[in-house]
Formats: structure tokens, C-alpha cells, sequence
């Protein structure tokens, strides 16, 4: 169901219990069963849309650092997609709740949200395409293995919108879609067999790094 | 007619003497009147593919550097286009002419394409959005100018496909916002009087600086 | 004493309670007074030893965005301060204390280390030199301004040596420096009156943000 | 003699004819004969003067791109090298040639100059150290070739000075240095055996296009 290609498989696998402590975090559990308090859920989405601008802004820098027309092709999509779609999304989503732009654009990004975004936006900087995509990953396809799992298990109507953004059928492909463009790009700069390769344990330890800052995201959700 | 703002019309005017040595370049009098060599034509084709997958680069790190939502939404809509159409339809008129995408990807970059796209790079990368507004400024409205200049004036059908793409509504209309989008951030960040200031200057630097690499870029066009 | 330049009185103006909330925080009480514990200036040093590596690439990377010789060569003294001598410090007292460098290098960067020298490169690649500078300040001078206040008001002398490197001449000596890097970089760029103009609360913004960052550092050494 | 190590060896090979094109190019051969014209030396001086600054930044950049602090140690001291040595050497050689350093910087930077420089800071930015380390390879280690044959082959004293410069002991150490930086660095990322990964032509290809682009700078030099 949530296969999103070989290396995003076996850097989950590399990030061993980081991963589900991110994607069966008490505060993913709270929204499959309702349980999670409608503060915090506001919280979370206010620090959402202040994470998603500069997400945005790292995907923006993935184009400027791709190799092929179909790698920027894909990377330029994403962009696309978060600031005409996903923000505005989560500026509805806010809006209905009683949340208007203006607080969301004044409100001030918590340490564990500059913690994450910054990250990401370094590795890129640093390094290559690769290191960027390693740790854009875990947000892009953690999301959706979390949408695709609580479509299937959520008890509960309380978040349904937000589960079926991330299940619904164009995230999915988003999913499938980056899962290739990483597949295509460590193919094209490491080779047929990357594991073997000095750069293979530097990629996972940037899938893992980000995978634990998702989570530290979470309990900040959960602390709000 | 082709008024993309204010900034624009003072950094032409600071740009003296080349901006006509660029907009009125004897490469784009030949496109006017169809005397312009095919060969030349499609050397510069080649080089403009290229040319473009970088200009897409650089409008993706203004994607990276923008300070607003309305900043973002309109640089990331710039590199759609780019990416989706403007390349495509340089891929469609290469077909046409009997070069394939092959052809393209593989053609070396001349050193003046070079020193034009890298230069516009780096000035966004050295400085913020406002000096990579003032690099890109001269191709995108530019050839806007150009297009709708040529429209009324060419004497030729020779390169009305050309012609036509800068003189379409739909490219027109870009070169409008992004007029806006550079009134907007010079207020945003120099403020109401903005030529009285020390980055003024600079500004200006970097706008006359690529409408010379422009008119490099004309002038490599006919010695393919 | 500590006057390090007119745009850092500003700056430290503008940033209100959140600069003695970091320059005055438990913590710094806690090197005056000798009550701090041990094991929270051991955690502390070894954050500040992956910081230092960070912060030593925000200034290389002023290097990168300098505009005369002047600014490139001051920032790059800094680098090789940071790296030659301070980095090399910082290696020497943890050695003493028992921490190998290997101990060093292998230990995880914290959240709030994360936040904070990642916010500082991303001020700089989103912005220019002056963006930069703004959230460089408050580390470089704060601890000057810090380190020359517990030479005078330390009541013991187990910190005396952390003191004794903020405090010693050479370090006031490139405070001063830096304060004078920044008061050019202002009157360069935005001219004589900078008060007036939008940029100054951006820059204001950059300061008091990662003074509360800095704050933040303390909050993770205490808690280590 | 000119020992660089094994990842210099293996791209100069894969540069093939454009090696000797660059290195023993007829500007090179009037440096040895004595017979480059003075008004030639003097313009390439200028703009050597600016390549210089951009040199500087982009050895800044790879401070910025480096993964453990001898990387940095190396990186950074080559920018002091640099900044604080061959620029001062520059403008002292120019002043007894009668151009004050007020000269050098208002000097125009060439198209050819401006492809270099900015061709190099693109490698850096858009892929990470190893690709800006290509990059950067010809100029350093080049210089270093050329300085230490011409110190053999000269049969003028006309151009003493230059070749002096670069056939120093402490240039010649610089390039070792370098050349020892460039093969840990392909070690680390790439492995034991980096010719047969897909990465290794990327890195060719970088070397080959600025072993032009030197040649195209000797070439901006005669025109002068």
C-alpha cells in the first residue's frame, strides 16, 4: 500500500524504532481516536503553516539543485503543490476553526519547528540533491504512510479531514512520485548498489535526524 | 504598453545605453525583418534551452528568499512556467526544427550563457531577493518589451512564432506581476524612496550588469 | 566598556527583556557564582563544540556575501578564529575535564543547538550580509558583553578560565571589530539614518530572535 | 614533482588535450619566454585581481559544504591564504605596475571572468564539497603545475615575480594540502574505488569545464 520505493524503505528500516516513535506518536494516536484536544490540534496547525512555508522554500532550493529537466520537473511540482494547495488548505482548515491568516502569519515558530525546517533547508545547503531529499523524506512519505494507515484504523470522525488529505489518492501519488525521484537520484549520483557506499550511512542519518525532529514536532503539538 | 512597473522603468533608465544595446541588438532586428540566419537562430535555441533550465534555477531561489506568501506564490509560479511551458515550447520549436531533446541536454554551454545565468545565481545567492529581482529583471521584462515591440513592428513572419510567445497576453500579464512583485519587495524592504538610498545603486549595478550579459548573449547568437 | 558599535546598542535596545533574559539567565548567574554543576557546564561545552562548528560556517558563509575587501577579510579572520583558535579552546578544556575530541564529534547535536545555528545560516542564505550579521550579533557580542561583566562581578573562580576567554583583550578586541564590521555593512547598504527605513525591524527581528535562542542554549545546558 | 595526488591525476587525465591547452596555453609560454606583452600581464593582473575575491568566496563556500573540521581547517585556511596573501600580493604587484588598488576594484570583471568565478560558486551551491572541489581543482593545482615548471623552463626574467610565486614552497605545500583535502574528501563520500561509481564522471565533467574556462581566461588576457 505505502510503498514509496526502495531507498525510502530501507532508510526507514536504518531509522529503526525513530520511526514509529514518529508515525504511532501519542499525538498520531490522538487523531485516529479523537482523543487529541482541539487545542492542541489548533496549535499544531499554526506552527503547520508556518513549517509548510519554509518546506516550501526547501523544495524551492531542490529545484535549484537537481541535475535533470525531470528532476526539476518534479521538485518545481512540489513547490506547486504546497504553496497553491497545501497551504492554502491549512489556511481553510484554520479559518473554520476560528484562526485567520493574520494569526497564523504573526504567530512565532517555535523552537522545535525552527529546530526541523532549518535542518532541512542545511542539509541542503551542505550537500547535494540527495542529502536534501534524505531529509525531506520522513515528512513528505511519513505523512503519508500516517494517512494511509489511519484511513484504515481511525475510530473516530473528530479528524477526518486532516487523515484524508494525507490518504487521499493525489497525496498518495505525490508519494509514489518522490518515492521515484529519490530512487532515480541516488541511482543516477551513488549507483546500482548504494548501500555499500561511504555516502549511504550520511543519508541515513539525515532520514533519521529529521525523522526524530517529526516527532519532536509532534510533542510540541502535544505541549501546546 | 509595456509598463512593468516602477522600479523597472528607473533601473532601465539608469541602464543608459545598453538597454537599447540589448533590445535593439542587431540579433533582435533580424528576428524583426527575418534576415536573421536559421543557423544562428537555432545555435541560439540551443543555448537559450539551457539558458532557461538555469533561469528557472535562479527564479526557484527566489522562491528560497521571499519574505511574504505573495512573494513565494509569484516566484513559484514563475518557475512553473518556466518549467512547464517555456521549455517545453523551446523542446517543441527545436523539434520542429530537426533538433531533438537529446540534442539540447547534450549541447555544451557557451561562456557567455555562462557568465549570464551563473552571474544572476550568484547575485542571489551573494545578496537577498531585491538583488536577484534587479539580475533577473533584464531577460524576463526585457524580452517582454522586445515581444510586444516586435508585434507591432516586424516586417517579417519569418520568426513570428517567436515573436508571438513575448507578445502573448499570457507572457505580457507575467511581466506585469512581476513588475509588481518588484515594487513590491523595493517597498517592503528599501521603502517609499528608494533611489535616495545606498542599495540603490547597487540595484542598479546589478540590472545594467545583466543587460550587458544580454547583449553578450545576442551577440553569441550570431557567431553560432 | 562593552561598546561594540551604534547598530548593536540599537539592536539590544530593540530586543527588550529577552537580552538580559539571556545575557543575565540562570545559567551565566550560575558561572559567576560557581553554583553551577559540573555536569551542566560539561553538557554545555560539548553542545558548544558542535555550535562552534556551525557558527563557523555562518561566517564563512559572510564571507561568501561580503561586498568589499574590507568586510570579506574581517569576516574571514573570524573563521579562522573560530576554527584555529576557539574550536581548538574548547577541545582543550573538555580534554582537561575528561571529554576526548572523539567524544566530542560523535555527541548529537540538541534540538535547541539545531534551532539556533541553523536559524542563523538560513538568515544568511535568505538574506544578504546585514541579515546575517543581525543574527550573528548576539552570540559574538553578547558573550563579550557577558564575559566582561563576570571578570568584574564573579564572586569564584571555578569558571575563571570560560570568563578569562570572553573577557581577555583579544576577544574584546574582535567584538569591537565586529561592531564596527556591522555599522559599515549598515551605513553601505541602508545610509545614515538606518531607524527609518523597513529593513530596520527585519534586522531588529533577527537579533531578538536568536537572542531568545541564545536563552534557549542556557535553558538545554541547565536542563543537561 | 608536481604530485598532487591520485584524484588530481585521474581528472587531468580525463581532461584530456584541454589539460595542455590550459597549462601551456601561448599566455603561459610568454610568461616563460618573456615575451607576453606588458599592457596583457597588466590587464590579466586586473582581472586576476577580481577573479581573486571570487576565488576567496568560493574556498568560503566550502568551509560552509565541509563534513569534519579538518575539511574546515583546510578550507578555511585556504581563504586567509587568500584573502590576507595573494590578494595583498596582487596589489602590490600592481601598484609598482602603477595601478592602485582604487584601479583593481573599480575595474569591469570580463565576461570570461565572471563565467569562471560564478561557474565555480554554482558547483558549490548546487552540489556539495566534492563537486565544488572539482571545481576548484584546476585553478589551485594548475597554478601550482605551471608555477613549478616554469620555474624550471624559463628563459626570461621578465616574469620572474609570477612564477616565483607559484613555484614557492608554501604554494607548492598549499597544493599538496589540496590535493590530500580532494582525496579524503572523494574517500569519504565516495569510497575506495570512485572511478566506477556514477559520480565520478559528474566530478570529470566539473574539472574539465573549468580547465576551459582557465583557458578561456588566458585567452580574455592576450586580447587584452
Amino acid at each position: 500500500m505505502t510503498d514509496y520505493g526502495r531507498a525510502f524503505a530501507k532508510w526507514r528500516e536504518a531509522a529503526g524504532d525513530h520511526w514509529p516513535a514518529y508515525t504511532r506518536h501519542p499525538f498520531v494516536q490522538g487523531l485516529a481516536d479523537g482523543s487529541l484536544p482541539r487545542q492542541a490540534f489548533l496549535g499544531y496547525l499554526t506552527q503547520d503553516y508556518l513549517f509548510l512555508i519554509h518546506f516550501a522554500r526547501a523544495w524551492a532550493l531542490a529545484v535549484t539543485k537537481a541535475e535533470t529537466p525531470e528532476e526539476m520537473r518534479l521538485a518545481a511540482a512540489t513547490v506547486s503543490a504546497l504553496v497553491n494547495d497545501e497551504i492554502r488548505l491549512h489556511i481553510d482548515t484554520c479559518a473554520r476553526a476560528g484562526l485567520t491568516e493574520a494569526d497564523l502569519r504573526t504567530a512565532e515558530e517555535a523552537p522545535a519547528n525552527l529546530a526541523y525546517t532549518r535542518y532541512v533547508l542545511d542539509a541542503g545547503h551542505s550537500g547535494d540533491l540527495l542529502d536534501l531529499l534524505a531529509a525531506l523524506a520522513p515528512c513528505v512519505l511519513g505523512y503519508g504512510e500516517i494517512g494511509a494507515r489511519l484511513s484504515r484504523e481511525a475510530t473516530s470522525d473528530t479528524y477526518a479531514e486532516w487523515i484524508g488529505t494525507y490518504a487521499a489518492d493525489d497525496y498518495q501519488a505525490l508519494c509514489r512520485d518522490v518515492g521515484q525521484l529519490i530512487d532515480g537520484a541516488v541511482a543516477r549520483r551513488i549507483g546500482p548498489d548504494p548501500e555499500q557506499t561511504p555516502r549511504w550511512p550520511a543519508l541515513c542519518r539525515h532520514f533519521t535526524k529529521a525523522t526524530k525532529l517529526e516527532a519532536g514536532f509532534w510533542e510540541m503539538g502535544l505541549a501546546e
